[in-house]
């Protein structure tokens, strides 16, 4: 493990403060815990994009977009959910660690449970994936892997279709692989499903960080009824065309013409050093 | 002319002073005048884009993107500005009145001249025009419009290739056709000659507000080695793919490595209603 990785990051009171209106109330100390809240679980979505909501150069090409002031903010996020969540494209592409490296000087809460959804079982995690240190360190918990019931022929809880290498890396840290019904388009998730399992698993809030793919499903309809807050951070920086871009998909109202686009309220930015975070509501 | 039009609108001075180190110093009370000042003309690129970088829907079809707040900055920029330059597309899809209705209470400076590049003098101006209407009212100064001066077989000065009634409406109100070479790729302007043609008609300041080509090319090399500032305005929606997208081409660098890409410094943001003002300076 690199020495940066080990650094501790810190967050400006006044910064946490604008935050804090977008977030849910702090996760109880022992995780993962069963949700006494009857409140549905609590979703934000976040991510780092350039000026031309690019994320990255190409897809698969971990592009260092936002600076140290940002990432700091990223981990005080990850404090404050129970669960994190990326797609298995983000997990093979960037070896994610998914854990929060905040100080405990600036108000560090308990770890997030890292929740990769990979309905077709791509992420070859081993036991040098960063996640699975953290997780064996005690600086992270073991991530949850939900995976397509039907593909991998299993039952629920019986993780029995995955690659058993895989299977007992996960598990020997505490995580598992979680089988669910891909009842989405192109044998995705559908946003409530995955939201169900979070919520059965005891998790009352999740931070829904990427990549790409995963941040437009969610942008565009029924996904985006799903989201409590959004968190962007605008690095000033354009990537240009050919970029890994977030979009959602357009929709099409009555006779074709264009549906009314997905908007923020109760908005407020704050400068991250030269970065600019962004924060809102989706418009209802 | 619609009420909506006549309303003049406001700034607040803490609005103000957050845009003022951005701009060039307030342009001289008469205009145009010759200018007496040495330095190279002031160039501010300014937009309203969607979080996933959009300016319209589609193109020609004029989009509602940010609210008064912003709408009355624009209005300030341009009072503060002494030239405000669109592409022709702009000009053929908008009839945009590129004059300034900001209140005196607010400071007002002086109106900016309109420039429309039209290598190919698309733009067919007339006398209902809104911008020749706000010139007749005194409401604005008239349009110089660039044309291609080898397509147009037009001498210096000389506009005898574009249409004989264009032309007429034109200098009925002070404007003019201006004879430029085009000497760019696809029968464009290079930007280092539209920027000399401002400076030899004694306008110190410009302020390039769109559309989706001509900010795309000014941010790519060479163009956005000629930006002093960058004052974009970011509206909280997403009009999903398929819009007309600020995103500068990619370059490519040594062995066809990406291009370090354009980035900004000196970044400051501010609230403008439910918008975020984002300003920065080209950084070298």
């Amino acid at each position: 493990m690199s020495e940066q990785e080990q650094e501790p990051l810190t967050i400006q009171p006044a910064q946490a403060a604008l935050l804090t209106p977008y977030l849910p109330p702090p996760p109880p100390a022992s995780s993962p815990s069963h949700s006494t809240n009857p409140k549905k679980i609590h979703v934000t979505l976040t991510y780092a994009q350039s000026l031309d909501s690019s994320l990255a150069l190409a897809p698969g090409l971990r592009t260092v977009l936002s600076g140290a002031q940002s990432k700091a903010m990223t981990h005080f996020l990850r404090s404050r959910h129970a669960a994190i969540l990326v797609g298995a494209g983000t997990a093979v592409a960037d070896d994610p660690g998914l854990n929060s490296r905040l100080s405990s000087g600036s108000g560090a809460g308990s770890q997030p449970r890292p929740v990769v959804l990979d309905p077709r079982a791509r992420w070859a995690v081993h036991e040098g994936s960063k996640v699975i240190r953290h997780a064996r360190d005690g600086k992270g918990l073991a991530p949850f892997v939900l995976v397509d019931q039907d593909r991998f022929g299993m039952e629920l809880g019986d993780a029995s279709g995955v690659d058993e290498g895989r299977r007992r890396v996960l598990e020997s840290v505490g995580g598992r692989y979680i089988p669910l019904k891909a009842r989405g388009p192109n044998g995705r998730f559908e946003w409530v499903d995955v939201l169900a399992v979070l919520e059965r698993e005891g998790l009352g809030s999740v931070m829904i960080e990427g990549g790409g793919e995963v941040i437009n499903s969610l942008l565009a309809p029924p996904g985006n009824g799903l989201v409590d807050s959004v968190i962007v951070t605008i690095a000033p920086t354009w990537l240009g065309r050919g970029g890994v871009v977030v979009s959602p998909p357009r929709m099409r109202g009555e006779e074709g013409a264009h549906a009314t686009p997905v908007r923020l309220t109760d908005v407020s930015c704050c400068p991250f050093g030269e970065d600019v975070v962004l924060c809102g509501r989706i418009l209802r």
